[in-house]
């Protein structure tokens, strides 16, 4: 799947990823109305305007973009209606060709790592049949609990040829607390990136590793570093746009030649129409203006590319 | 909830936590037969198999216990029928009286973090109509991603009166990989656990903080040093049993008066059925054996906390 992501985003000439964070309160009224009408408001109301706004953002944008990254906790809040949008979700964006990161931070030990990994990218065995539960292409994971929590994740990659990416450095600002601080000389999210390293040695796909990395746009100082200590790392990208990453923050991330990393929009691209640029679109037209956020963004990253080589 | 909690461990005289952690293999075949004969070898039907297992289980030792600890990741593994599972499970304890800890071990940022608490602890908004996703009493969160995700899960922790565990020594081989850690001359995890105290003191209940901490048993040694430096928060320990921990070993992760600290088992109790010691009871009495294991278990915890007196 990592060879796929790259030959995705080679062939779009687009490192970059549309996240499909949708909170209720972004979808226009009127498809909102539309929902309430038809399920009441209610969970299942909710989710199924969540579904045509995430929908309308894919028809718009899909032919532009390798791969959307949808959050699950946006569709966890509306409980089990919205867990069936977020499956619903993935399979329409795997329908139109896009590679599906779940963004869902799980991590834990053992045989219970193993159950999410199974979940959101393996096959579960029912008597004489397999399902495959939530079915994304590559998920991300939190690192904290070590080897452990990580080794059930190689295990169902390597099975099933997909991916994941570990949490390294977040883009938040409170992210050094714990990631920043010094051990035995350096910082703790270069220990973990040198273990991302380790890891995915094991699962090395084409040129990049089955184990990617997730490095905040907000920090491009670690970036740069963290490109070095992960020469084979694929890197996901999150803080560009809303949390104040841009283009030009970003080169360091990528390898010589542009490839190496992507980067997540969501806020910037499924909200465009909110924003004062792309405000001539109007509600009615919220997808086209995610469309035009998309072709900025891309050129923004391009340029900046293309100005560093 | 803590103050409940508390009040709950008291009555019941058991400072224990039962884990329902189906696999589908625990789940005895003749329950797993009736289940699919009635929806098929499907995704429904492995959810079918493990409503039963559960129910039959809680039905036997709800008079016992205070409270039971779900783990998603064995729901999540059957796609939206399992998350389904999950929710179901979790409204059968509460309206058996029992307080349910939600092991998600959940953690984002700003926004996201916000959904995670509204979808597992809090009420999310849909028109004018407000609902509970999951609604367990308390979730485990990871801390990984520092203040910035936990402070989305105090705020509706205040607004709902409910709590977390945050993770801060996990009961797993490989936990030193990061959380031993020595940052500023100290283990990661004490770091980790003084923020836990901090983060609790904002959220008081009557003796302990709404912020708990998890702490595995398998390492009684740093369970000392953190029920000392986290002296208000409730302490949730796994790692008893299957995974090695014994009475013996828990004393110090407890007050001088037997509270703060609640200890999980989960394969112990709910694959009792499989175990030499309760093998007598048969496959058609798995439940009955899972009593047995939670009497076992209070004794063998109640006598470590008395020989200590």
């Amino acid at each position: 799947m990592i060879n796929r992501l790259i030959q995705k985003i080679r062939e779009k000439n687009a490192p970059v990823v549309v996240g499909l964070d949708p909170m209720l309160s972004y979808v226009p009224e009127k498809l909102q109305k539309a929902a309430f009408h038809e399920y009441g408001e209610t969970l299942e109301g909710a989710a199924e305007a969540i579904w045509a706004f995430n929908k309308a953002i894919v028809d718009a944008t899909c032919d532009l973009i390798p791969a959307v990254k949808p959050q699950a906790a946006m569709y966890e809040q509306f409980g089990v209606p919205g867990m069936a949008v977020y499956e619903r979700t993935i399979s329409y964006c795997q329908s139109k060709g896009l590679i599906v990161i779940g963004d869902v931070k799980r991590g834990d030990i053992g045989s219970t790592s193993e159950a999410y990994a199974i979940g959101h990218l393996g096959h579960v065995r029912v008597g004489d049949q397999e399902y495959s539960g939530f079915h994304e292409d590559f998920a991300t994971v939190n690192p904290y609990l070590g080897s452990d929590g990580i080794r059930p994740f190689l295990k169902v990659c390597q099975q099933e040829k997909k991916g994941i990416f570990v949490l390294v450095k977040t883009s938040n600002p409170s992210s050094g607390e714990f990631q920043d601080r010094i051990v035995d000389g350096k910082p703790l999210y270069e220990l973990v990136g040198e273990k991302v390293n380790e890891w995915g040695s094991e699962v090395m796909g084409e040129r990049y590793s089955y184990v990617g990395a997730v490095v905040g746009a907000t920090y491009p100082e670690q970036g740069r570093v963290l490109r070095h200590i992960m020469p084979n790392t694929m890197i996901l990208v999150p803080g560009y746009g809303a949390q104040g990453g841009k283009g030009s923050d970003l080169v360091d991330f990528f390898d010589a030649d542009g490839l190496g990393a992507i980067v997540n929009s969501s806020r910037g691209i499924i909200c465009a129409y909110k924003k004062e640029a792309y405000s001539g679109y109007g509600e009615d037209h919220f997808a086209d203006a995610s469309r035009a956020a998309v072709i900025d963004m891309i050129r923004d990253i391009n340029g900046a590319l293309e100005a560093a080589k």
